[in-house]
């Protein structure tokens, strides 16, 4: 039964978060929105920051998944960003851009929420890192520039690109950034040439 | 003397956003940061969204004339990471890091303020449109890729770098994506060779 609460409460914040954003997702209000009794979220989660983080891990796992099955499937870099579109367009329209943007800006507001937001990068990191790996090898760039670093770089710009969606509140720009990436790819493709 | 008076009530909002933070920076906090009536700020600004825009598109003025001159001093590419590292570090020590993570943020939770954040973007845009578009000129990608498009990219990626170094309180992070820079400097050449 603990299981099925937490999800209740994990899905509650997420609806209140997505409504209201970080500085109306009282612990209050998100008990509102469950039809539960606030002293559930402490009991479970310990604190509120502590549940907006278990909010942000699942949704983010959730997502990951779903880049994580694109990027291995996609057999070209071309398709890969025609692919990336398709799912970025879904984290807006599903309101993952916005608890990611969200959290970003609680976690600006308080100090000991931030490296919690930044850890939860690290699989993205890793995912983009494993990525580049198979782009570079036998390129003639496999031994100019660290997979890592790349990859570090590659989820920065994501971060850039989700806040950049929610300040505009709209889609518009990234998906500009998006044509950007789908223009970019034959070039992209010219430098995995093996040597 | 209205000139020195609204100097001094943008420097007073500065302090007080480095202080406290968007949460923080009241219209009596910015007040007594500066010893005036708070009815000035009224008076000058109309409100305090307002004045703190006036306080990012200062700072960024600034920030942007320092950049500009590292732009166009810079003969390689190498040459301007290592200027881009050492004017980052200064972002940082400044402050002008936060006063941008701080209205990003206020810009998530405030509507109306998200636009007119976005909007200081601009010139930041157009400095790396003209640096690309000198970059590229000769080389095979000339035709390949629209620079407004990359500028926006580049852009993106810096307001990521910006928000990350913000959440982990530390620059640790971005100097190690200009590492990188400095490490990609060769293939950037390379991909400047003339046809």
């Amino acid at each position: 039964m603990a299981v099925e609460t937490k999800a209740q409460i994990v899905a509650a914040a997420g609806e209140t978060l997505k409504a209201r954003g970080f500085a109306g997702t009282s612990t209050r209000a998100i008990a509102a929105t469950g039809g539960f009794n606030p002293g559930l979220i402490f009991y479970y989660y310990g604190s509120l920051h502590e549940l907006l983080v278990a909010v942000l891990a699942e949704s983010s796992a959730a997502r990951l998944a779903r880049y994580r099955s694109a990027v291995e499937d996609a057999a070209t870099i071309a398709e890969l960003f025609v692919v990336l579109r398709r799912i970025y367009r879904e984290d807006y329209e599903t309101g993952y851009v916005r608890v990611v943007s969200e959290l970003v800006a609680g976690g600006i507001a308080h100090r000991e929420l931030g490296p919690r937001v930044v850890e939860l990068m690290e699989p993205w990191i890793e995912l983009a890192e494993g990525a580049i790996e198979r782009a570079l090898t036998d390129s003639p760039f496999e031994q100019m520039v660290a997979p890592r670093e790349l990859a570090l770089a590659a989820i920065t710009f994501y971060l850039g690109a989700n806040l950049l969606t929610q300040l505009l509140d709209e889609s518009a720009a990234v998906e500009r950034l998006l044509d950007l990436g789908e223009q970019a790819a034959p070039m992209l493709e010219l430098l995995r040439q093996p040597r």
